[in-house]
């Protein structure tokens, strides 16, 4: 059983998400799908394919961290999976936020064939934990799309076992998954990676 | 005889659709129209040359599926029949929407010579009624621009009797026109549309 | 002598049509300007070098069509002339709006050596008054920028006496000159090039 | 001691240029730094890594001129020596900004191994002062990033020693610093700024 005004208090922090998440083109068309923690046990996220950008209460729901359905009678994101398995390897994390931008989607696949998008020389990040100079170097992996959501969230524990301190993975064609430990810090995340995103895109664009 | 409620729903449905194309650049200059079913009979449209951003009651009329204005006096869109004969050829479709954004245009002129645009691997395809995974192919008609509404009207007919799933299509140089059952589906197939146009463009500029 | 009151509407209008072309991003840092016809012999013209975006009553001034200012203590712009000059040689217009955006500036730079734009093939030139079909050529020139403003004034003149359909023109690295009867007008004619270059601007990026 | 109000005033204007410069997309992810000049020996300066867009009193601290706290208990931004060292420069100025648009970091970075961008033939050059012609060289340099910001703000005293009336610099990768004696003045340099930044990325683009 979870503390009914944690649960309220997460599904609060995923409504005002999405409609800034929504109003920055990051979650159009019903896509994305975000989580916030309540518990150890347990995670609110948003109902499967409702409007991002339009939440209400109705459009949250629980599932425990293998994925099921707590005191709830909806259909969660069929990519529950990939938020649960984070939460299971990062104790400390609080929040995931999963979006899906045209320059991620355009990034990944402009990127065929590479199985991750390595970062250098931007200021922009020094806005992850940890990294305090440009001279550092972010590796974010690309996972291929898959409808298996199983088998990838396997591949991505995997990943991270190896990679703890990388704060984010693309899937090719799909979108970006980040996290943190509050949802600002986790929006500060996916605003960082959208900026870089956008610089690499302009960036292939100029250089010959 | 159509029923005045369903009319005044149509009718504010389709102005604040007008607004948030108009508020996104997909409907600028007075380009663009919409529609909306009252009942088997009956279509709400907007009145032609109108500022899409600022619709108002007075800027919506009422058509029967022949394009023929029904208790209105003013002259609906050139376009009325591409609309119409929608209706008539999906039954269950309640709203058309034709928009007029900078993509679409420049899209459809960049591949000039190609009578249709597909688009695969996309996860955002998933957004289209029956598209259960990326792996699909979404096939999308560009058909030429005319000022000959009515040849072009027969042309769509044809074309969507041979390809009765596909949601949409393309005038090249001129736009998109999309339908749904209500108005969110159809919203969200532009929106869907729009990000995959987008992503098209961005993937002509970056990869070589 | 004017009446006050035309004068207060052409301020209005002028007022609000600073807002929207500011948050457009078609008037930045102080740049652009624009004036509406009070009667035969006077204009309400921006006041040089203010904020577009926050236009109040005192940043509109009145100019006779010499450009020499009526009642008013401040200087209206250094480009007034360009406006007066529209005025005269057209007796039917009501609004003139000089606009400075990224994309204007872009392609009349991008187009050196030019000394017009022309533009065919898109559905949206039927925005502009008397064009009923996307098969005529839409003609804009393109002067050379100069600060002297009286010789750029009578190039102008000069041109539109024998071009008098055209509907607007550019100045090269600096922006747009557009005219309409009505300050709805206008903005529609503002909308449509600004269109127009973005789906110019992107082709010479898609198209090789 | 410095006058509380108008560290008062200072702090509210920052607070104001906050909003409007992260709505811009000018400081993302509590990226930039701003500050204004409360007397010859104050200046009001942001703390360091808050969010831009949501700054309140308790995100403005006060800082002497060799950039220790005054009367404040918080840490200044990393980068507050290079505020610092252009108040003592420069005895009329009021205000600096420092933004971190993608066009300023992909355009310093495009141009890898130039000291310096320069701008020419742009209207829009008008908008800094002392500027009246677009025929005039804008000479922006660009300094290489660094985290050692003491060693940064001697280079670009000596630089600025030589080049007085240049109105801002790049930063390679990190962002634009501009200033000006006002907060009207200087937020008309950033938006000059970055016009001319997107500028010179599409021309970039489109001229090969």
């Amino acid at each position: 059983m979870f503390d009914v005004t944690r649960y309220a208090e997460a599904a609060q922090s995923l409504i005002e998400a999405g409609r800034f998440l929504y109003a920055n083109g990051w979650s159009p068309a019903t896509s994305s799908n975000y989580s916030a923690r309540i518990d150890e046990q347990h995670v609110a996220i948003t109902v499967s394919g409702r409007h991002k950008g339009q939440l209400g209460a109705g459009d949250i729901m629980v599932v425990d961290l293998t994925g099921k359905p707590v005191q709830s009678n909806t259909r969660s994101s069929a990519e529950t999976l990939l938020h649960t398995v984070l939460y299971e390897q990062f104790p400390d994390i609080g929040v995931v936020l999963h979006t899906h931008s045209v320059n991620a989607t355009v990034l990944s696949r402009a990127l065929a064939g590479e199985g991750r998008l390595e970062l250098r020389d931007y200021e922009l990040q020094k806005a992850f934990p940890g990294v305090g100079t440009h001279e550092s170097t972010l590796s974010i992996p690309i996972f291929e799309n898959t409808q298996d959501i199983e088998a990838l969230s396997r591949e991505t524990r995997q990943w991270f076992a190896e990679h703890p301190d990388q704060p984010g993975y693309l899937i090719r064609g799909h979108g970006l998954y980040t996290w943190g430990k509050t949802m600002a810090d986790c929006l500060r995340h996916v605003e960082a990676f959208e900026f870089l995103f956008a610089c690499e895109l302009e960036m292939m664009k100029v250089i010959r």
